[in-house]
């Protein structure tokens, strides 16, 4: 049983191994574990993408899936992550699936038996949206090495953002920043931070994040401006190179990080991206479901984290 | 793969198929699709019966229900139901059975390729019920052809009345309403409103509303008055036509639009209309889930539409 | 097809038949019903452990489990508790079980054909809980006989209290109380009551029960208080007698009726109790779902209760 909490738990190699897998499984691959095997998904917060695929993911691996809504649990009555864990693991529900607002909420769960799969923790990471991502560009190139993914939006507050920067710098890829000043994070360096009309012009992954906070998208001339001045607009798309592609970790907020017209053009890999969460989360589920055995079993597509 | 958005999407001959169907169901057909189907149930409205009827359908047909709430979903992020759609569909999702407070929503859903099934929206179709209703009149009378249906309540706001008035005069049987002043529909000729007495005394079928406007509930003497004027009291069941039928799509107003003691008497149809609905909801998702083919397979019930 | 509404329900014998079932499960036995089941969980209150465990109980005994929540259903429409039992049942439902905060629910269901299962009424019964609580007690010690019990806390508006005070001096054991005066229940009598300092030197089974009532715990002064004079401390624990154990229902309130760090100590069996629940539920529903046979089939087990 291994968990998946960052991407620092995943090692190169490993990373590869779950990209292969999940392709694996896009084509139609079936696994099952030999015995029943329950897993609650605990969602603290809203969510539509991360938490339906890892339930059709369940699925599809044939395990029982244990409804659990937050709202009508004892969590209202103040009962902590940690006893709502044990209580789930002394039920025999062998794999939670946690997204939390508290970040690194896994940290308090290290005496858990049962195997904790990160759905997001507050501004911390979510390793399954960075491995949908990887896989979706290495769909599209067939490489990380020497790519240049340029990450545009809310950058201080994003967990898709820090998730997937050190990733990606780590499979040799080239990883800038568009931030307003605001929303910009101060661990990255300087350089990193790159001019809008530079990133859309020499990208090849135009990679755009979602407004997090509602509030500010209330004024409506601020929407307008961030639009004009962060968003990807009909007129830039036209900008970028032939072979550059458009991601967006959703839901879209439309007409303000991209212009609605955008969201299912030629270049856009947004439902795509969906598309592949459900394979990767497959093959996280399988990962995590299974012994820990002596070699990896991987092979062509090895080569390639042997390189970077 | 066959939409259900409103009535008008089934010819007479495909409503008699579907009754024959739903009848084969109740009597313990079994059917189930030949690969795995996800389907899920998008209530953005509440809902008991049509929520779990379709629920029961989709178990016993051996479908994987995808579990969807709203209320934790990103919609409350502002997803749209477009997006919403689009994201279960890249997930895999086959089905999508929406209720949505916006009428006729399923028009900007016309890109999606999963099916969808209308299970009510705003106050416009809700063709599932009209089926049910359908089948449980067909049951009891054998025929649409020469009866009298009496539709009482609030038939402006109504999705059922609208749905079942159209498709019961297009199978020859006589809808009439009773409604107070300001809940007609002036869509209807004058002449097809008459009397709460006529209606009780003269008619197949008393199939009484529901106040969905809960405020108007609020003052007592209002409930009794409606009670008094549009419920079917004790005193008036006694002058039914001793063959004639009560039925109500419930939840029900007890004591408002009919007496607490007549939802259960030998005439109502009450529960049985909830029992038919799940095997319509089978059949309606058979035919969803079905490659349109060739010709019909329906024997000695289409008769009747051949008549009609 | 059998309910369980209260304890009441079970004869002596009836008992130690499910405390032997349910170790027949702990231990891996495998039952389904011959024909394909549906059960529907209607919590009208929050609930962890008891809705999960059902949960799980249902699914590894090849139940379907029909979704259901109140707070999406027509409940928030006002339909009665009665009429959406009815509803489910007219769907196919063949076993609910209700979680309600009115005492005694269930006597407005005694029309219902579906098999009901208390999950819990109002301050009135939690019969599962109690035969969790007496598996838990009777794995320990094997018997009932002489031992004596203490509940500590809030007996006047506990189900649990009640339940289980009853049952176990029905099976041969001494129940003894512990409450601040405001929460002491008056149908017991004042000989029932003991000290703290007592209750902890002399019990076998030390159960503390959850302070149900939020708004008590927001003064900080009065937790301390309520821990100082009635929680289970450190010091305490250290004073029980070297074979007793610690219940509770749980959710703890870590840090009021017991310090945090004895949670998982090693007389501590709260864990161990929500593991029974999973067995003792499934135990429950095979026997709510099984046709009354002519005699039990219980053996060695069965000689305690012919003692008690």
């Amino acid at each position: 049983m291994r968990h998946l909490r960052t991407m620092g738990d995943l090692r190169n190699e490993e990373i590869f191994e779950l990209i292969e897998e999940a392709i694996s499984f896009q084509q139609g691959k079936q696994w099952t574990p030999e015995k029943q095997t329950f897993v609650a998904n605990l969602f603290y917060e809203s969510s539509t993408r991360t938490k339906c695929s890892f339930e059709v993911a369940e699925r599809k691996l044939g395990l029982q899936v244990l409804p659990f809504e937050v709202g009508t649990s004892s969590v209202n009555k103040g009962e902590s992550l940690y006893d709502t864990a044990k209580t789930l693991q002394s039920l025999g529900v062998n794999a939670l699936v946690i997204r939390h607002p508290s970040e690194a909420y896994f940290e308090q769960l290290h005496t858990i038996d049962a195997v904790i799969i990160n759905g997001g923790d507050g501004c911390g990471h979510h390793p399954t949206q960075s491995l949908l991502d990887l896989m979706t560009i290495y769909q599209e190139f067939g490489t990380f090495h020497g790519l240049k993914v340029t990450i545009i939006g809310d950058i201080r507050h994003s967990r898709v953002a820090r998730s997937n920067a050190e990733v990606l710098e780590r499979l040799g890829t080239e990883v800038k920043f568009v931030a307003p000043p605001e929303w910009k994070d101060k661990s990255f360096h300087d350089d990193a931070y790159i001019t809008m009309e530079e990133a859309i012009e020499t990208s090849d992954v135009v990679m755009l994040l979602r407004i997090q906070h509602e509030r500010h998208l209330a004024k409506e001339n601020v929407v307008d401006e961030y639009h004009q001045q962060y968003g990807l607009t009909l007129e830039r798309e036209k900008r970028m190179k032939s072979t550059s592609i458009i991601m967006h970790p959703a839901p879209i907020n439309r007409g303000v990080e991209i212009a609605t017209e955008l969201v299912e053009c030629e270049r856009s890999r947004i439902f795509k991206q969906m598309e592949n969460g459900l394979y990767m989360r497959m093959a996280v589920l399988k990962r995590a479901l299974t012994k820990i055995e002596g070699g990896s079993k991987h092979d062509n597509i090895t080569k390639e984290w042997e390189m970077a």
